[in-house]
């Protein structure tokens, strides 16, 4: 398909904004009335620029409140038409989405209306353009798709076509199924957006909380799945108005908006596939990879740091396994978890440290086809990464995130020296005699500027193939923290998204002095916490101090017997309970150089969250400990 | 009335909650459970810290989801209501807030609800405490204060009492005339919320956007006066779920708060003395002034940039009118606006100027009584400011601004020297020969940081008592301006607040880089837009340029005679209309020294806007002019 975008769905000038689009890889855009208004050119000089990038201008929008009037009104309305077909013809666009009327005004006739809509075909046929007819989901009289086809198939002339736009079908619960019955020659446009659930007036939902499909709730997979069965074969162009994306930098959200349909076509082909229909020209990327777990995460060190996090490791009792071959770089593991620390000059982690200091430069995740999923993450148009590579060690494909850290793809095959084995000198190759109470990285949580929650979402979902989960606020004792949560399909691999709407941390993202450069903890899995924490406590490890007001509370809530909670208060061990009974048992460490902190959790009878309860007793705790 | 605030209000530890409430004058205080939760120290280290302080411990909040419930676990709620009476007699409270059911599994059975309730009372006289039942709005059976009063006063026991939360009625729409008809004693408790008035669930609505009495669309005051005519004498408490304040400096949200119940009280004992009904111990202030409009601007200046400003004012045919007797400040006059720059070394002026650079930083208003409108400015809590005064000269009441600028009140008597006369020499006292086109100030918009909009709309109603319009958002660029207008009542002094949530502002604020130091712009009235903008033009005065497109717009809008369009296109002016045909006329200089600009407004047929359909144009040219 043809993929474009309306220059209301980012930010900038328009000239900035054109610019951004082409780059993204759009073929055509939507032009907003209001960004040509603010324009300080003519018409022909935006074609101009449209047309040196290499994009079509899709679409004029949006022209109000033309159906349903007084006569008098009419004649008005046709001649406002007529200017703006002027204004099209200079654009260089055949094309202007006419939006169902929402004065409280509109006569509600249906008959009255076709002949109306009949005249304004009548008026683009004079002029050579087309005008699309949309039901807003506020509309006064009409609201629907099915409403609006009736009409416009009733008007029945080539210069009238049908505008459909996912948010004011699905907004309304709408059936989409419809859709396929309309003949694709008759839709004149498709315009698509997301949107989380919200229970709010439709107006101010549409208005202020659109996002690209994949980072909202709407079926808009199976939407598109009915515009193709249509046989339209017109554009799909995002309309997206949204207060965060009006902020943010116009070419991320861009490049945002491009993987975004992308990842909608792919998704939409799925749905065509599996009911055997054809697909058209929709997107195939290479199919997302079947994770089997983190294969490492990497920490970016100088030989300071690296002795605090070893230290810390050593209290976790990760042990040293090993030492790379050609670089400054050491190993250690525990359980399944495997921990690099990178203080090797001149490497893409010694730029992470001298940009951020400790931090999280890279996590591997462990694949079935470490190529395949490069593939599929780098043709969503995440950027390629490789590094130096000694001999005989193994070249592994990478992307960057978009925090500028690395994602490695690992795999491994049969009979062949492992990753760990053919660049690292392991120290201890059979395992250690002693088997620790960790058995893997349970989550990894990341600490994410405000405005980039929805690019991160986009990030797993479209490079990984992760599903998200639904978002849930947070309290700090500062602000409130937006939490989301993605695993991959087989639940191996779980990245927590934390972006603080706190003031202070807005002011250390906008500094980039923001602390941890996108890690905010690790969690380990265990089978027994009950004796892993004071292991480790009597290593020395520092574990994070619970209220004791908060088991008083546990007690009030939950029927624990008195042992279970003298035990969770004396080790400071938060617990959870799922609907269906599933326990989840967690302590933190303290802080390391104020930078991340680490997890251990258990999980019983199947819980499949992250204590996201307690993680307002876990922040108002690090708060009184920096006081 | 006794005046508390919950700690949920307000952002924090706890001691930096209780610290901050008693430093803003409240005597009590309601603890929300989780901060209880998240403190680490007993409760009854809580009693101490309050006590310390002076702080009485109001209510503990709040005890869910007990009425409605099957036997089995009514044994258990009651088993955790005994568990928190104990942590109450730690706290040292006697009263409970227990808000109604909001299961889906809730028995909708009033029988049953009572029976319990009961049983709530019992254990709750046991315990030498008072339970105070509420409705809330989402409540799944009971949502009303009427309903929750049915089943309290048919427990008809001493130690059950009703809760009352402005919120929860005026949200639903509810008639609060039936709480005079409840005995006070009856009632527990009192919370008082406001709220801006939105489409939304009413679960969001209550959890994230409720604000101050005075900051928001609800009639708290007429709620307030019931209460009053009830009898309850107990204290009136806030409780407010607000996003911002979460984020928002704990002091200054504390400060707010206080303030703005005297607000309310001050508004419901006006409603009371309006029906002759006793008036309790409601807070009387001094009564707002009658402004007479702006009686001069004052703007902190060095040579250079008075030098600056000296000649934009000349170009706008402002002439030098007088020179202060002693210190080195210039008054500039044109029609009734008196601008006056202020070089004065060692001055309040040059502080703001060290800090700020050129900006505003002093507002006059003049008063019918300035001593009787600081009293009530300073009654509300604002600080008195007092400066230099040579001899003779004017002693000007004063109180700082949220931004730290000052605002005086200036009153006359007849047959004395005026300010102007007693202050500077006046270099041109009859008047020019030439009158300009301009007649007074119109409006003074200012920029302020988009978490302390609610604190200005407060600091402009309660100490000038300005009333407020709904606030409108404007889009930017590269943001969201969300701006408010306030006036005095008879409409001579206007307030627009621009709070900008566009992430560069954000950014500029933090890192107090902020342009204007909260002056965005000033608007002056003419009668004769047409003829004023090509005098001043011909003088130099550098005009915004408006996009040719926005003209071709309005001529589509607007069945405007050609030569009007001709007009404004030529000479700039944007033009706005509103739905009683009133007419505004409006072109805004380009901004001096990329600080602030000026606005030139005339006003037809009693149009009573600012243009704010034109404000995205303004910014759009504006954004392109700094590129």
């Amino acid at each position: 398909m043809q993929r474009s975008i309306a220059t209301v769905s980012i930010s900038g000038t328009l000239v900035e904004k054109l610019t951004a689009i082409q780059a993204a890889g759009f073929e055509g855009v939507e032009i907003f009335e209001n960004d040509l208004l603010y324009f300080d050119g003519s018409p022909a000089d935006v074609r101009r620029i449209a047309e040196d990038l290499g994009l079509k201008i899709m679409l004029f929008q949006p022209f109000r409140d033309f159906d349903g009037v007084s006569a008098e009104r009419l004649a008005r309305n046709l001649d406002r038409a007529k200017r703006k077909f002027d204004v099209m013809h200079e654009l260089g666009t055949d094309r202007i989405l006419v939006c169902s009327n929402v004065s409280p005004d509109t006569l509600c006739d249906d008959a009255l209306m076709t002949d109306q809509l009949g005249a304004l075909a009548q008026a683009a046929q004079a002029a050579g353009v087309i005008a699309g007819y949309e039901a807003l989901a506020w509309g006064k009289h009409v609201k629907t798709y099915r409403h609006a086809w009736k009409l416009v198939n009733a008007v029945n002339h080539p210069n009238l076509g049908l505008v459909l736009d996912s948010f004011h079908t699905l907004s309304l619960n709408d059936t989409v199924e419809g859709i396929a019955d309309i003949p694709g020659e008759r839709i004149a446009f498709v315009q698509i957006a997301d949107a989380p659930k919200l229970a709010m007036d439709v107006l101010e939902w549409s208005r202020h909380y659109r996002c690209f499909p994949g980072q909202g709730d709407f079926d808009v997979a199976n939407f598109t799945a009915q515009v193709v069965k249509s046989g339209y074969t017109g554009p799909l162009s995002l309309e997206i108005f949204n207060d965060g994306f009006r902020a943010a930098p116009t070419t991320i959200t861009a490049a945002d908006g491009h993987r975004s349909l992308l990842f909608l076509e792919e998704q939409a082909r799925a749905l065509l596939e599996t009911s055997r229909q054809p697909v058209g020209e929709l997107y195939e990327p290479p199919a997302a990879p079947a994770h089997v777990g983190y294969q490492f995460l990497e920490f970016a060190v100088d030989h300071t740091t690296r002795a605090h996090l070893a230290d810390w490791l050593g209290k976790l009792r990760f042990r040293q396994a090993g030492q790379h071959r050609s670089k400054d770089v050491t190993l250690y593991q525990h359980g399944a978890a495997s921990i690099v620390l990178n203080a090797e000059p001149d490497s893409f982690a010694n730029a992470f440290f001298q940009q951020h200091g400790l931090s999280l430069c890279a996590s591997a995740f462990r694949v079935d086809d470490a190529r395949q999923a490069f593939e599929r993450a780098a043709g969503f148009g995440y950027a390629p990464f490789s590094g130096q590579v000694g001999p005989n060690e193994r070249v592994l494909p990478a992307v960057q995130a978009p925090d500028g850290s690395l994602n490695y793809f690992v795999d491994e095959t049969p009979d062949q020296p492992t990753l760990f084995e053919a660049d690292f000198i392991l120290t201890d190759i059979n395992g250690p005699a002693e088997v620790g109470p960790l058995s893997r990285i349970d989550h990894v949580c990341l600490a994410v500027p405000a405005n980039s929650l929805d690019t991160w979402v986009l990030f797993l979902r479209t490079a990984f193939g992760f599903e998200a989960e639904p978002g849930v606020l947070v309290p700090d004792p500062y602000g409130l923290v937006r939490s989301r949560a993605l695993r991959s399909r087989d639940g191996s691999v779980r990245v927590v998204l934390n972006a603080s709407v706190d003031h202070h941390t807005a002011v250390a993202e906008a500094l980039h002095t923001y602390h941890g450069s996108g890690l905010n903890h690790v969690a380990f899995s265990t089978s027994d916490i009950f004796s892993a924490i004071p292991e480790f406590v009597a290593d020395g490890l520092p574990v994070l101090r619970i209220p004791r007001n908060y088991y008083d509370d546990l007690a009030a809530r939950y029927a624990l017997p008195d042992e279970t909670l003298d035990a969770l208060r004396e080790h400071n061990i938060l617990y959870d309970r799922d609907e269906r009974g599933g326990e989840f048992f967690h302590a933190y460490t303290e802080q390391l150089d104020q930078r991340f902190f680490m997890e251990i959790v258990e999980r019983r009878g199947g819980y499949d969250g992250y204590g996201a309860g307690n993680a307002a007793v876990r922040l108002a705790a690090q708060a009184q400990r920096r006081r």
